[in-house]
């Protein structure tokens, strides 16, 4: 999995009856330091994210491992929200502290 | 998922009868702000995407979870056409509006 | 799927008993344009193709659904040899035009 | 496979219910001199690993072959403590001499 | 598949149940010329091979179709050992000819 930071969303009405119902969110890759990088993907939501939530993301066919996302051309899921990371003992991140 | 704008066809006579009947499309890789990238992907489309449009596409197993790829050595498809996407607030595409 | 020139084979005399009977040939990876890129790949040939044409591959688990390739240990499959591709209506390549 | 460092952790309390009771190590991507790189990933740890060991991890489905990630939306999974690699003849890492 | 040269092993006592039995071999990638390149992957190896051969190798979900891999948290396996390849008409390698 990876870190990403939930940054908007994408409205999508034609698009293939499998993924009706579903909410795509964009995420911002981050680093370990929670910094954001160039690279983002879309995915959809598991978990009810909100824009600036942190989460961790699953992708390939993990990313239909979900009730929500089972046998759906969907290639990428939000299937956690973090509260925390920290790195060599040092926090990075702590959700209600930024 | 990522966003690609389609810019072309890829047109294939000799192929595994597996993919006869599905259309390539040619998109381009954009970054969050619609901006064109580098990369590209073959995608084959299962929603009626034309030239111009931005859509969405999901990658590997994923890729044939539709109707129209199950089974078939397919590895990317376009699985929605964008109406908006919008980032930190601000719209970043809106369909009509370029 | 990715645009690939074959430019050459790859010989393996000692391997997995389901890789027996298969064709390896050496892709170089290309570009909307044609050129060709840093990057390649071995696959697996599935539609009879030869040195100097331009093919679509696909990678992961896709490259399993040939009739060819079915249940082997092989993660690239040539499964289309293109005539023809256009970007934003020019012609990028067509076969035989070269 | 690659090898990672565990360098962190991460806590997530709402996910999705099939990630229940899993840890979620953080890691730092290794060349094969040892070296800490840019990249990371975050894995479930299938075998007890602990900050400062040096590991092998697998992605994509492989990720969910160990009994603990199974049918899980689980795309990294530590599978594997490492004791000692060696490149050229030279040991580049043994545990317990850093 | 890619070509890998392999240049080393890694050991690992504690690991997943699945994984008892398995060799895991270190490769370098190389490219289409033979020429070490910085990235690496830890495979399986299900073919016999040794340090200093070239090998093609496998990875995702393919690499769990070989018997000895099947079912197994594995992503990355050696399939076949490489006696020669040619680019546009050119050996680049041939075994026992280095």
């Amino acid at each position: 999995m990876l870190i990403g930071k939930v940054v908007g969303t994408v409205v999508a009405t034609r698009k293939d009856p499998k993924m009706e119902g579903l909410k795509f969110l964009l995420l911002r890759q981050v680093d370990v330091n929670g910094q954001e990088k160039e690279g983002y993907v879309v995915a959809v939501d598991a978990v009810g994210a909100g824009v600036g939530e942190y989460v961790l993301y699953a992708t390939g066919s993990s990313a239909r491992q979900t009730v929500l996302t089972d046998k759906r051309p969907c290639d990428a899921v939000i299937m956690a929200i973090i509260d925390e990371w920290e790195v060599n003992g040092e926090v990075k991140y702590r959700k209600g502290a930024e």
